[in-house]
């Protein structure tokens, strides 16, 4: 039998796992310093708790898990007769695997409310599972990376997940772009170009402005039912990039006036931190979730194009369909899986991510074997990354063994050596070598 | 609606993470420093890698991941008709939750074996899923924590594991008893006694020596066809301490001699080291899995009765299933589940496991709020985990969070600290209350 992976899913080498946790590190000592705690959620849920929570097209991608034992007793027979896979499917199922962080958040709010203080500050670094079809970049399987914190509705918040962005981009030497906005803004714009009724719809249509360009914006709004001048002042609008510009347009929208509130409430925090990238406000920005209610956030890289690696923003009500309503939260994500990919393109991890051991040991005879093994040991206890070949004798084998692995330093114990109680020890890159007792190895790694 | 969890899985709360991560971190340490490697395998595996992998009550157990869109036009309707959930179940689901971390990682090695040199030395920490029936301390999800060497039989790999075990307990805090034998041995007393086509039946009996007692043990030997001496002669060889009282015993056992031999090489290296702790040879420890061939371990707690906490052993062919045969590997796990209780239980976890912030900021009208923020963000700086509660004005409510998340420290500016550029800094353990500057807090928590 030739194995093999299910389709979109992935194994990760020593060096890809190494790569990814020096990323998931970085990021979770920013959350730490900034008081956010780790929680966890397993991996499956209660289909009911999954399902309707991610529209039409989410539902069609849960994993569903079957039920196990005599599962026919108790499936929908009509719904198999008739083929209706969807429907038959929830009879035989009651679990889902996780589809995001969000709702298993909620959730967890919900059940826990009595063990946690709020606000309450998360962080999350779990996979989810979707079942996407497979193509460049996407996977079934993927990590994500949320930071939220519920239970208050203060824009300082705001601000510090900003400050975490810059950070750990900065900290990961990634330079990016992060644009903030309020969906009040949008809102506003809405209201006084009479789509309030439409607002959603709007912010779809917006949000495509990069793809299909200006006119094709202008030709769906004016769709809306508005005309061409007020459709050409809203692409006006979202081009403003100066908060004051918008207490004249909003003279008569309440709505946006709540927005220009809280971006200024926001800016009370934000502009007391000298921060390391660039940071803008952009009216455009929409966000295409339609549960965010205020601060809006999205992130990009400055040196590549790979879309949106990060975004987040505030939400009036998480927790509500799960039976506790007015917890009022805001949040930020890293797409990992890009960031990964941004890294790599960049040459952006250190050279000190190596899965290689410092130094490996070779024998000729049994003797220094055991002694190699003994000092291997010794170097262990100070922290070294030490390795014994287990075979002794064919130095050819073991040097091409070294070579794989990429030790960086190789010690050899002939019997010479073992007599004077020293090893040669070649540097595997300047291929320099030295006769070093072990007390000269512990102190060459220091 | 209200929320729940599939039977069987649990949320963890962000003291349980830290704690989790505590022992996963120990562990990955030592492994590290010996230089093996992590990999990460796909929660999801193809149905035909794990079927058949686990014996019969392993199948039923399996989590079965039911197929995406319209499953029911290829689904078998004769299975459907007879009720028969199982075959019914494969004609609907290609995928299954990852059951072990065995398994995969025998698929692995086949699948990357031009990726990797050989010996490969990995560490793999991942969770598994069960659909064992819940109950205490047995749950549907789990993590399962595993290090292993394949492609070489040398027995100083055998000794290495040992080492990681001895360190890993006694980084731990933990004082076990680590047991070794070798599946030769038994092997061995099987042959002598005329067992040796009932080898595995024989260990399985031996296996329940602790809980059945002697007696029933010699009674049930005797059913394998043996006559009472030699069912006793089983007992006394089992009940040896020493390696050197198995060389006459095994005069005609030529396996039996093997393990022997294997036992004195691993005693080579083990010997070159100190252990921490109690490490004994014991010829009754038979193991359950049958694909062990060679030596073989098992730990257990000194300190409180939780059964075996960690387990390995060789196995002489990890991969032939999968088509690449003659890969000899051994491998230990650390039963981290177990680990946990026994920590809880014995109160092992360091203090420094905190979720608590060092510094907790309370203010009484903006300005000082502001001020808290921005000297929040200094002390972050400096790898402090500083917080502020984000509404000003009521003492009473904000004191009141200072307990609920045990902040260490509590920061307060008012009006008059603002003006000196001070903070009144309050130890919430001692009571203690001291006007420091930015500068004086940096030092306190360094």
């Amino acid at each position: 039998m030739k194995p093999s992976l299910p389709k979109g899913t992935r194994d990760f080498l020593p060096q890809e796992v190494i790569k990814r946790k020096y990323i998931f590190k970085t990021i979770e000592n920013v959350f730490l310093k900034n008081a956010y705690i780790a929680i966890e959620t397993p991996a499956m849920e209660n289909l009911e708790t999954l399902a309707g929570k991610y529209g039409e097209e989410g539902d069609q991608l849960l994993f569903k898990v079957m039920n196990n034992g005599n599962f026919l007793d108790k499936s929908n027979s009509k719904a198999f007769e008739e083929k209706n896979s969807s429907a038959f499917a929830f009879s035989i199922s009651k679990r889902g695997l996780r589809y995001d962080l969000t709702v298993p958040f909620a959730r967890y709010v919900v059940m826990h409310q009595n063990e946690i203080a709020l606000p309450f500050k998360r962080y999350q670094i779990q996979p989810v599972w979707r079942a996407d079809r497979p193509q460049k970049g996407r996977y079934q399987e993927f990590y994500q990376c949320d930071v939220d914190v519920v239970g208050s509705d203060s824009l300082m918040y705001e601000a510090e997940l900003i400050n975490i962005y810059d950070e750990v981009f900065s900290n990961l030497d990634l330079k990016v772009k992060i644009k903030v906005n309020n969906r009040k803004i949008l809102a506003g714009i809405a209201e006084v170009s009479g789509l309030e009724d439409q607002f959603i719809t709007m912010t779809i249509i917006l949000d495509k402005l990069d793809k299909i360009g200006e006119e094709k914006v202008i030709e769906q709004l004016m769709g809306l039912g508005i005309n061409d001048k007020v459709a050409r002042n809203i692409i006006s609008l979202i081009k403003l990039d100066s908060l004051s510009d918008f207490e004249k347009a909003f003279e008569n929208s309440e709505v946006g006036q709540k927005g220009i509130e809280e971006l200024k409430s926001f800016h009370k925090y934000f502009d007391l931190i000298e921060h390391k990238n660039k940071i803008v406000f952009d009216p455009s920005l929409a966000r295409g979730l339609s549960y965010y209610t205020g601060c809006i956030f999205e992130v990009s890289s400055l040196e590549t194009e790979m879309g949106s690696i990060g975004g987040g923003g505030r939400y009036a009500d998480l927790t509500g369909v799960f039976g506790l309503a007015g917890v009022s939260g805001v949040g930020i994500s890293f797409g990992a899986e890009r960031i990964f990919d941004i890294m790599e393109e960049l040459h952006k991890f250190p050279d000190h991510l190596s899965v290689s051991p410092d130094i490996l040991f070779v024998a000729f005879e049994e003797e220094s074997h055991l002694k190699a093994f003994e000092w291997s040991n010794a170097l262990r206890a100070h922290g070294i990354i030490s390795d014994v070949y287990p075979d002794f004798g064919k130095m050819k084998k073991q040097m091409k063994y070294a070579d794989q692995i990429k030790t960086k330093y190789v010690g050899i114990i002939g019997s010479e050596e073992l007599q004077n109680k020293k090893a040669s020890v070649k540097n595997m890159i300047t291929g320099i070598q030295e006769t070093l007792s072990l007390k000269d190895i512990i102190s060459l790694f220091k």
